[in-house]
């Protein structure tokens, strides 16, 4: 049933409030281009500043600082500061999942060599913060849980859909699940003790990837 | 400076109270012993909770309920839940840690063999509290961090004293850390789908640490 609006409804709504984006996206395209360039912004910014530091070391109260608006209208975006951590790891997940997508003419290990040394990057640019989640120092949300297993399922099965067919089994799928957790394990102690040159890591990494798929298909 | 002690306090403190175990604690040793006795029991019985269910599962109360005792008492030994949990970890770590030191006559890859089976099996035993620890979902505890990572280490070196003298380098030590990863990676993908028979588990993670080893000992 429509019911009528009365006129000081209407001038209501078309008063502009910062802290109301929900009342922004009812508008015309340009203001809906606002709040959205307002969260990418909020997200990037999430992104540098739990990129640079652990979770608890960054505050609300900077994250508002730096994107210069009030802490109200920064609720209004991500009701928690976990809500925007969770946000900005699920956005972070993509672009690596993206970076990390090596192009297909290349033969499978020189694909895998790539996408690994994309990974390495990506965990020593984001060092304080790759360390802090994978150490499982962000807890019992299992919104986090989520995003992390998703992303090694979707490297899980990139390694998978590029292999001959007919060699995955399930001791194939547990090998390569089990790569990925030594390429984390390492990362983790490359990046605490930063004695091993890049290179040798790779070689290293690139060719367990290899001993690993080959016992588990041969494997009676 | 000794102030006399008015009979009425005496009285007092000769009242059995269920309820405070650190005066217990001052009597002599048989109630201290009583002390010991109820917490390895609090401990023991936080073992097998936690360890049938996950952590979110199991509550104060019927911990309590299961123990006979009154949430009271119960707090004051293990001021939250989180205590208990964390004391009761500790007591599995170290109890993993005993039963996988295998006996030092044999070979180095046997001894790996035979620790890697307690390992599965334990982590069997505990399935969903292995699952729920291991996939991070207990958080921001430092404290629950720190023992997961000292059984990481204590594994890790037991691994590299096993080893002939002069093999050990920043990425011998990277590969073995790196294949705890890859243990923990594989135990939770077999705990999910149990779809692969633990021998063929055992056999790959053998090889496959033999393989690490070897690689990173002979790299450039």
């Amino acid at each position: 049933m429509d019911r009528p609006v009365s006129r000081r409804k209407v001038v209501r709504r078309s008063v502009p409030s910062r802290d109301a984006p929900e009342r922004l996206a009812k508008k015309p395209p340009r203001a809906r281009l606002l709040v959205d360039e307002r969260r990418a912004q909020l997200l990037t910014l999430g992104l540098q500043l739990f990129g640079e530091r652990s979770y608890d070391e960054v505050s609300i109260d900077e994250l508002a600082r730096e994107a210069q608006i009030s802490k109200g209208l920064l609720y209004h975006y991500f009701p928690t500061k976990r809500d925007l951590y969770t946000a900005a790891l699920r956005h972070a997940a993509q672009q690596l999942l993206d970076e990390t997508m090596p192009p297909p003419e290349l033969l499978p290990e020189e694909r895998a060599r790539r996408g690994l040394e994309t990974y390495l990057s990506f965990a020593e640019r984001h060092g304080p913060a790759y360390v802090a989640l994978m150490r499982g120092g962000l807890g019992a949300d299992p919104e986090i849980v989520r995003i992390l297993e998703e992303t090694r399922a979707t490297f899980a099965q990139r390694i998978l859909d590029a292999l001959p067919d007919g060699i995955e089994t399930p001791l194939v799928r547990a090998a390569v699940r089990g790569w990925i957790g030594f390429v984390e394990a390492m990362a983790l102690d490359w990046l605490a003790h930063r004695n091993i040159e890049r290179p040798r890591l790779l070689a290293l990494l690139t060719a367990l990837l290899v001993d690993a798929i080959g016992r588990a298909a041969i494997a009676v």
